[in-house]
């Protein structure tokens, strides 16, 4: 008979992929209301360091403690909680290296851009689908099935349903249990509704694609905007308890909190630091403006997510806050009256470009009008834009760069360029039409030199390298790029 | 024997049309330096009204004073001046009727729009051909060819030659004459520089075209631009002194004078006061900026002439300065490898858009590349451009428009449009694309309503009539406006 290490023994029992899924289930009372009376949580060691994730209560005297190892080897535990029976219950489970394609949660890289926590550069592509998860399951599989096909890998959505212009509709599963009167009881969740989003959070982990869970928006016709601090409160940390696991979470604290009156600057301050404290992964935290920047320079901002038109604003905003700068909205491609939906795909491209010779990423949606209201930016469904092809485009662009991510180089009236200084160079010259342009870098290395057309999606090297000061002809077309890259 | 009124006597002698040029011919010494010694002028007298004009020394021994008249009727005159031989002269002239198509010369007119004097709208579409006097005889005749052919009613056009990129070539007259030592006199002007200038601007009135005349710019090999203040001075008495009599004359007294770093902001305050003192006849005053604009609240100030990319803040610059605005320089449609010389047509066409529904006026330009750097913004020649078209698009829509010129009405992100409450809107959807637009008008008239496509030149009516607050179908493109005029 062999003698089996602790680990060993361990993880025939019970096993976590690094930055997977580990979860304890237990019984405990369904009487009363579990949601607001029972405290349970677990401590989770490994070797001496020690993380606290908080469980929850998932009806019918479920409870659960959930918990994302980032570490591989043996990993401890132990219950806490105010009911006896699912206090100090503990054990250990292994975990096991991350299956392949499985990088992590994304992390702030180098100040200004983000990588998965393996290291591996995450470039952000978002778009935005703010209610998908409230369409019912046809149109929510189709959305999946059409972010499958896109060449997006972030996602803007709303934990809460939506109400607005061409979102009249009600959603299958709500957030908390009604009361007698026909109120809601903002002490008792509902475990289904979240049991969905989470079903869906985890069909976005298998696409790749980053949730960027906005937790609290303006729109709403059911009270969920306007719950008052203590429900608030529990909402953040039941969320919390129930999603931080999924390593593709990001938290959105509001999409527009400043059209969220109800709610004060302390309240936003308030909600970060609930989550700061009560997530033991520390997943990316931002939130989202409608006017009026929140000071994303605050210990608690991970990066900035930003409303916006003028892209050519974006590396101020870097050297603002120096932090990454995700401008999520700049208007979306379609043609609805409102002007924040109906731009041209060739001006929302050329927005994603200036924002990238800006030093930031820029996000996608799509409001095109639709006779059943489905709009994309809100419902999901299918894409019907020129855009995402020449999003794609780009991400491809972006995907052959530096690994350090684009840093502006340079940034005058008449140049501006992204890169990484003597290696490459990105220049994007937007309306301006040049037949030609001379460019004018440091002596020392030689570059190969390739023009972008970013509206008809074409690269063409040129034949010859450059060094210093040379002039290269341009198509004397708007919407035109130049790439320089380091002849080795 | 007819008894003859004076007044019909001095007419059966002397006539001036009104608006138009009576010029006195004296003759003087032409020893030393008349230029320095000789000061000359005359007072001119309607009745009790006096105004004063300065003469100047055209060489060989002959001075001039010349008057624009503006009422009809007998003029008086005296002149006054420190050589015996040039005063107390004295005389009279008839002021007829203006000819057909003199309407006097541009006044500012309800605040923030032009009128010529006699209260005819001026709406001016201008352009740019800099140096296009120092081009020699074929090419200025085939600039006014191009202006006659053009929807041009205002020039940008410098007295001095330049020198900049594309301009390398010398011009035919030099202003001053030459010292034995091979610089310039500048205390002896060349009259045959300023005849030449003085016979384009009388071709330029010809063609009902304003003259928008640079005193000074940076652009210089010469020292035009460092000549000194008292030079600088003597300069501008000698200039006021034979253009102003052209009732197409602007006074411009810089394109750029930020970039004139040998002169001081007093220089420039003086420079006006002198001109306003000098000038008989009250001439449109401005200066025009590079990076930073000149305080146009001044009151010596007529209109701003302002050189910026971004057109959406026309209505603040209004606002800033209660003057009218007319933003000269916004790019220039072409390919050259500078970025204020390389925009589309249709970019540039868009901000003249923007401009009008911020209540301005905004200003041409065009620089292809020439084999033979002929670039029409600095030489003239013919214009190769797309925008020319459509700006004459854009100016029949103004001359169509109400008599009191378009202020802006509705300034909100939603919608901006100018005209006249209760009678007359002008929308414009810019770079958004709304298959619809909601108005909201106030309740009280019905307007006929026009679908106009700024770049493909089309106005097509709707075939109903509309009040309060209605919604219209909208082409879905970008570059739309719509017309609502009062239907009667």
């Amino acid at each position: 008979m062999q003698c089996m290490a602790a680990w060993e023994v361990a993880n025939t029992m019970r096993t976590a992929e690094r930055w997977g899924m580990f979860e304890l289930a237990l019984e405990g009372p369904s009487g009363g209301n579990p949601f607001a009376g029972v405290v349970l949580g677990a401590q989770f060691a490994y070797r001496n360091r020690v993380l606290y994730a908080d469980g929850f209560y998932d009806g019918e005297g479920t409870y659960h403690v959930r918990f994302m190892p980032d570490t591989v080897g043996e990993w401890r535990y132990v219950t806490q909680s105010n009911c006896p029976a699912l206090d100090g219950q503990e054990g250990t489970f292994a975990c096991v290296e991350a299956a392949p394609g499985n990088h992590g949660p994304v992390r702030v890289h180098n100040t200004y851009h983000f990588a998965y926590e393996d290291g591996i550069p995450f470039l952000p592509i978002g778009t935005t689908c703010y209610a998908w998860v409230h369409q019912g399951n046809t149109l929510e599989e189709q959305t999946l099935e059409t972010l499958r096909r896109s060449p997006f890998n972030k996602l803007r959505m709303c934990v809460f349903p939506k109400h607005y212009t061409y979102n009249e509709n009600e959603p299958l599963f709500y957030p908390f249990e009604r009361t007698e009167a026909g109120g809601w009881d903002f002490n008792r969740f509902n475990p289904a509704f979240f049991r969905h989003l989470e079903r869906r959070l985890g069909q976005l982990l298998e696409l790749g694609v980053e949730a960027d869970l906005i937790l609290f928006h303006p729109y709403d016709r059911w009270g969920f905007s306007n719950m008052g601090a203590e429900a608030d409160d529990r909402y953040l940390r039941y969320v919390v308890a129930r999603f931080s696991v999924y390593r593709n979470v990001w938290w959105s604290l509001a999409n527009e909190y400043d059209l969220m009156t109800g709610k004060t600057m302390g309240d936003w301050d308030r909600f970060f630091r609930i989550i700061q404290e009560h997530d033991p992964h520390g997943h990316l935290r931002s939130v989202h403006n409608c006017h009026q920047f929140y000071d994303h320079a605050r210990p608690w901002v991970t990066h900035c997510s930003i409303q916006h038109s003028d892209l050519g604003r974006t590396s101020e905003w870097r050297k603002m806050y120096r932090k990454p700068v995700v401008v999520d909205e700049c208007c979306y491609e379609g043609n609805i009256e409102e002007n924040w939906g109906n731009i041209p795909a060739q001006e929302l491209v050329h927005r994603f470009w200036l924002g990238t010779v800006g030093g930031g990423y820029v996000g996608h949606g799509e409001t095109y009008r639709h006779p059943e209201d489905v709009l994309w930016w809100s419902k999901g469904g299918v894409l019907h834009g020129q855009s995402p092809e020449r999003i794609a485009f780009l991400r491809d662009i972006l995907a052959q760069g530096p690994a350090g991510g684009l840093d502006p180089l340079i940034d005058t009236w008449r140049e501006k360029a992204v890169g990484r200084a003597g290696a490459y160079y990105l220049f994007y010259f937007g309306v301006h039409q040049p037949a030609e342009h001379t460019f004018d870098l440091p002596e020392g290395s030689r570059y190969r030199v390739e023009v972008i057309d970013t509206w008809g999606m074409t690269v063409t090297p040129l034949e010859e390298t450059f060094e210093g000061r040379f002039k290269v002809p341009l198509p004397g077309r708007p919407y035109c790029a130049v790439r320089l890259r380091r002849a080795e």
